[in-house]
């Protein structure tokens, strides 16, 4: 099911008036953390997976790419389609990635992964739509944070103190929280099943990251000080990689020595 | 400072008497997962780094490998010799692994890495005794167990319930814990931290994983079914590969394209 809950009146309203404050987790430590990883981007092309409003492209635009943006919500579209009239944006849920035929240098994807229930899915087409030596980039909850079923979050302690309440790790899937409304659903995943498809040869794995705040954004938002306990993101870069037509796939290493490599752009 | 907590006579025979037990955590559930990443054996040559008793390198022996093992502890290398006399082992620090001189086809570490505090350093000098295309394989604490400073482990609700304590991730370095004896000490890595090291062209990363008990292991010591809710055990596989002298380092897929990979061996 493509859960489409930024189109929900009370969710949108909430969530739009949260990303328009000055200080808010985006701005002070995922945007940054994200944003450093970017390679050069000039002459790429971008797919923005889940752009939201579209701020995202409009600051690889900015940076020489051509980007175009997807998201499932009409409401969010609407709002970057508005923003930015100079922009391209496409209405399609992240699950129908495959249908695009047009492939890209980067995927970007900031803070919606969690949003689709087949991750391994997500990432082979993905990879699909990626040129060979392309790259993807993406945020995505960290698994710390949403693993607890009970969302218990920050619990008290007599003496005053509190811990963040950890629980369920590898039970995987389905979660429910309230964010702005009841019933927002994320999918919880382990960080070896996130990891998993960049470990097969198909993928070479870039980066992983676990922003912390800097202590500018500390000082600007004092409760942000909090992620120096409990991280709240997970940043993930990865390069299409070569892959072996035929039977099984060789490591990298032997495909030189035996200059037996072939390119699968399929 | 290397420490030597296993020959802390209170320690040693805590310890030795946990491992003698049928079921324990490394019988049902880390040694499972470790040597379920091992590569074939038969014919290579093995740096056991941590071997304690020895059990590991008997294991790999059994299958065909050639086994060195290091550890720091006396009374455990003696327990190890006494057990396994026809096996190698020897008296050496992690620390000091760059000291050895022969190259290894693996080096597998068990639950050994979490007590070593320049841990850049150490994967780099495991390189070195890696031969080109080699690997390692080893099993660390997981950062969600070690990440608490106060150690609060699982906390009791009023209802009776509870959940785990979770805190301090960012903050890395020693942490102090009470395991037989007093002052046991291990650095808390973050998860970013631990994979760092392998994601440079100087290596492949080729696993990690986080053990599940299995059904018949919570059978066999039902509060092993807690490591469902909180994992205590990450288990890493890299391969060393190619590296490109002179300025820089190429993709793989460069240096494939380009064909100007040269092998360092150094």
């Amino acid at each position: 099911m493509k859960q489409n809950i930024y189109d929900d009146p009370e969710f949108f309203s909430g969530y739009k008036a949260l990303r328009e404050q000055a200080h808010n987790y985006n701005v002070l430590l995922e945007q940054p953390a994200l944003r450093a990883l970017l390679p050069d981007l000039a002459g790429k092309t971008v797919l923005d997976a889940g752009c939201g409003a579209g701020d995202l492209s409009a600051y690889l635009t900015a940076r020489g790419a051509t980007t175009h943006g997807i998201d499932l919500s009409e409401k969010m579209l609407a709002l970057a389609q508005k923003r930015y009239p100079e922009l391209s944006f496409e209405r399609l849920a992240l699950e129908d990635i495959a249908s695009l035929e047009e492939s890209y240098d980067l995927v970007v994807s900031s803070l919606a992964f969690h949003y689709i229930e087949d991750y391994t899915g997500l990432i082979a087409s993905i990879r699909e739509r990626l040129k060979p030596g392309g790259e993807l980039l993406f945020s995505i909850e960290h698994p710390l944070t949403v693993a607890d079923k009970q969302r218990r979050y920050w619990v008290k302690e007599a003496d005053g103190t509190d811990h963040y309440a950890f629980d369920d790790y590898q039970e995987e899937g389905r979660r429910e929280s309230r964010w702005f409304v009841d019933g927002v659903v994320t999918f919880h995943r382990t960080f070896s099943s996130l990891l998993r498809p960049f470990l097969n040869a198909g993928w070479t794995l870039e980066a992983v990251e676990e922003p912390v705040p800097s202590e500018e954004a500390i000082m600007q938002m004092p409760r942000i000080a909090r992620e120096l306990r409990k991280p709240s993101f997970l940043i993930v870069k990865a390069k299409r990689f070569l892959r072996v037509l035929g039977e099984g796939v060789d490591h990298p290493l032997s495909l030189y020595n035996q200059g037996k490599g072939r390119e699968d752009n399929g």
